[in-house]
């Protein structure tokens, strides 16, 4: 029986519908086990810069600090998007509570729930029993790198950057991972031609003697996008870094099914932060046809990694499996053999998660 | 009747095994509608490194100035992707061919044959009908910006850059073939994160009201590698930088069945030069199984493309067709209806193509 302090972060579009159904399974879940969870709520993103002019508020930042996880929502909207000259935005909040966080460690679990192998848009024969885990580095790369614009603003650039702590780091926690499970990493760059990249392998090289019980390769990052879909079940842990791991986890979604399946765990230095990898979904916000699952798994990773209680993340995921066996989809997993009736909108898929707890 | 010359660079691996099966097809071209095809070859990758210490060396660039076409394989050898302090690699040769060639535009057209609906990984019902072509910038971003190490060497940076003269010579051409097709674009960019494609994306933004009858959408990459596999008959004509193009064109090869039915032009200021999108395979280099359609399609764009032989380079294409339909396949693109007795190594399917020239 513990006491916990959670901070709701539910940031922008269906952000704020699919962490309210998150917090209500960990709700349960206190109840359920004796446990003590206290709840605060921060802004970020665009809600954050409508209300403050900033997208991540000093006391947001502050609440996160002090709390003992993080459940996040997504940020984002169309209005920056499509202004590519806007100096504010949603995702300024999200990158500098990576980087002020010390989050350097992104993990993506990728794995299809049985029920779901007709959902994908890949063959079920390619996908079964497929199951990765990425790791993402969080804080470094193109996306923390300076960047700017030169000749009068005809040219514009982004610097990647990575040191070899950094990479080492990242490396170790997913040796050790790899180590718990299949004992296979597959580390992801682009060393024929970009010089960040040959750091990354010249480190990965240097340590994996001391992780003999792993079997390491080498892939590049255009080799694994098309393995992904090939083979998923080569792969076991991948290791790779911020811009690669932003692209190949979200190809990597169509072999859980849907977006709307998959939950990942940012953690580093300090307070843990989990989140769906979906975003905000602006076309759908609001319409409450959001899948929560996404978040409810994350909340079982907060579980499990932040709170190390096993158990109860375990029932969650059991219940979500449980609720996809029972045959209740949300649209965006739904398939053609899949009755109106049990096609459920955000929250009443959350109520049936909530019966199986 | 014309007369032509053009220069096979084979380069590494199977590189040599399938512009060889290419130029036979060229050949037999030339013969059935009376025109004069000469030829001669130049070293480049690995080879030309081991010949002359040089990755391209300068004779091999003049090779490629004067000559009408290049029909090249792949670079590439495992023992510097090993290596990752190697000064001189063999992809320094291809990336500088591109340079000095001034092939800022790389077309990767990705069509599915019929008859490989069931080697794709990807459902039939998916894929049926998706035919994408996508524009991959070459010679700029992170491929050709300043490289380098501080810190000792314990800290490695790569420049990203972009000028709007160099986006927008990209951008024009993938208007231009969106109007000959279906007239859709796609620009594919990260800019909520990245100031290139900030520029990137205010580039195509500012030229498409030119091209009234060219729809137009903005993705950003990640979400780009999802909806490839999700939905790929959404896509039309795709345009983005280098280092995007290199990972989403590998990942769309699935959508084609195989990577070793995937071609592609490069062309630009001067000489256009056509290959296969796969790279060496040394793990396949020398058994004679490499899959040669791609450098046969790859002749089929050189001579649409360069020489503007439209009759010849169909004639090609069609070949193919009837090779597929006549049940013959490599090893890469046989599934479990193949049966044994189709299944043909690289010359017995250069034969086959070739009875149908
Ligand atoms: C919103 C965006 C900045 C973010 C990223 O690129 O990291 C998102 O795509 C993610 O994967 O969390
Ligand atoms: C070999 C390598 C440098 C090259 C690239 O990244 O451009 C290859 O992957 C390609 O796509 O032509």
């Amino acid at each position: 029986m513990a006491t916990k302090h959670i901070l709701i972060v539910p940031g922008d579009g269906i952000g704020q519908e699919v962490t309210a159904v998150g917090k209500k399974v960990l709700d349960k879940i206190a109840a359920k086990f004796g446990h003590t969870f206290t709840y605060d709520e921060a802004l970020i993103g665009h809600v954050a810069i409508e209300a403050t002019g900033n997208p991540l508020p000093d006391e947001s930042l502050e609440k996160m600090r002090k709390s003992d996880a993080v459940l996040f929502g997504a940020v984002g909207h169309p209005k920056y998007d499509n202004d590519p000259s806007a100096k504010v935005r949603p995702e300024q909040g999200l990158l500098k509570m990576r980087k002020e966080l010390g989050l350097y460690a992104n993990l993506r679990p990728i794995k299809l729930f049985d029920e779901l192998l007709g959902a994908s848009s890949i063959k079920p024969e390619i996908l079964k029993g497929a199951d990765i885990l990425f790791f993402r580095e969080l804080t470094g790369d193109i996306y923390f790198g300076e960047k700017g614009r030169k000749n009068d603003g005809d040219t514009a650039y982004d610097i990647a950057e990575y040191s070899r702590y950094e990479v080492e780091r990242i490396a170790r926690k997913a040796f050790e991972a790899a180590r718990t499970r299949r004992k296979k990493l597959c580390s992801v760059d682009k060393a024929n031609v970009i010089e960040t990249s040959r750091l990354w392998r010249e480190v990965v090289q240097k340590i994996a003697p001391e992780y003999p019980d792993v079997e390491v390769e080498h892939q590049f990052v255009d080799a694994t996008a098309m393995l992904l879909i090939k083979d998923p079940r080569r792969f076991d842990v991948v290791v790779t870094a911020n811009l690669f791991g932003d692209i190949l986890t979200d190809e990597a979604s169509q072999i859980a099914g849907s977006m709307g399946m998959l939950a990942s765990a940012s953690v580093g230095d300090g307070t843990g932060v989990y989140e769906p990898i979906h975003g905000s979904a602006h076309d759908i916000t609001g319409k409450g046809v959001a899948n929560p699952l996404a978040s409810i798994l994350s909340a079982a990773l907060l579980l499990d990694i932040s709170f190390g209680m096993k158990a109860e993340s375990e029932l969650v995921i059991s219940a979500v499996d449980q609720v996809l066996k029972a045959g209740f989809r949300t649209r965006d997993i739904a398939d053609q053999q899949t009755p109106a009736d049990k096609i459920l909108g955000t929250d009443a898929m959350g109520a049936e998660v909530l019966k199986f707890l």
